[in-house]
């Protein structure tokens, strides 16, 4: 079986999106900046069906979890469309388009069920019994590989705070966002951490801990 | 000209020191195990007295800060002795005994007058006449080597809010402390940072950004 990792980018202040997120702006006033590391490297624009790109010691570290990762983990929020039940009519589809960067299973948390969605390369699965059946599932799919839960702040916290996490990958941009939604929020020191390395790159520090 | 360097150590939820913090623990509930990467180094030991110790990849980071820095600032917090006016019959004369570590010149921040206090190795200038003031004679002081800002929280936001800070350097420990004083409170995405470099060592990660 496989590890559950978190794998979020976080300010140096400590936040995952900014403050008045949106669906314009769905990391909120200055969030994107967060990525920026990501969209001009190789192995990022690789996955996201683009070509060329920068390689830097970021390019290992984005290769590896692409290659550990065998399912993942959202919350609402991530998927996006919204709170409350979907639209029958005009259900939301995610940020994506036609072609999600995902190309493995997804595993959506919220409290209104709905059926799959299938788009080009992945499947998202609506899970509204909570985030043991969610891990569940996606160890399923995921075979040997890595589970990993990949945002936003509310999903990542409930999986730490229940004790289920491995590992957890910060990818920590140099910028404060001063405002939004806190990765750390009413956790405290129960949570264990080992650090087991530290990639600089430019743009980006990528922090590896051990939980538990 | 040297530059003016914050260095600080920092949970990986932001604080710099944990909550409730008194005369028994001034750096809060759990704040200590921020420093612990340090007690057992050569370079730290050697500063404060002591023998012994670990050679790893901080200690070059530790030397390197010892070297570069020609004086200090401190709030009034990281000196001590409570809150007010300074006790003119038993006045509080530090944490660090008859030989504190520093052996700089150390500028207080302080509402509250007070002649120099000099000990073994090092003296103690309080400074009630604001942050610039204290900047100025620590420059003089440390002539062409650095200033630098050694905390707490507030002195640390107060040079870098004012825009004074050429390096921020940061030592993240492994650990969440869940409450306490907060290293960016009500700074935010004015404050531009531009990554240099980290050093992964045993148990701190050192990250250093350029600032403005």
């Amino acid at each position: 079986m496989g590890l559950l990792r978190v794998e979020i980018a976080m300010s140096l202040d400590g936040y995952v999106a900014g403050p008045d997120q949106s669906a314009d702006e769905p990391l909120g006033k200055g969030g994107e900046a967060l990525h920026e590391w990501a969209f001009a490297l190789d192995a990022w624009r690789q996955a996201h069906g683009r070509e060329g790109g920068d390689t830097n010691p970021s390019s290992a570290v984005v290769e590896e979890s692409l290659a550990r990762a065998g399912a993942h983990i959202m919350g609402r929020k991530m998927f996006g469309g919204g709170p409350g039940p979907w639209d029958a009519d005009d259900p939301w589809n995610g940020w994506w388009g036609e072609e999600p960067p995902f190309h493995k299973p997804v595993f959506v948390l919220t409290h209104h069920p709905r059926q799959p969605l299938e788009l080009t390369g992945t499947t998202f699965t609506f899970v509204s019994d909570g985030i043991e059946s969610a891990l569940a599932q996606a160890r399923a799919a995921a075979g040997d590989k890595d589970v990993q839960v990949s945002g936003g702040a509310e999903a990542c916290r409930q999986y730490l705070a229940a004790g289920l996490v491995d590992e957890l990958q910060i990818n920590l941009a140099p910028l404060l966002l001063g405002g939004g939604e806190r990765l750390f929020e009413g956790l405290g020191p129960d949570l264990k951490l080992e650090q087991q390395r530290a990639v600089e790159a430019p743009g980006v520090t990528h922090l590896f801990y051990r939980v538990g």
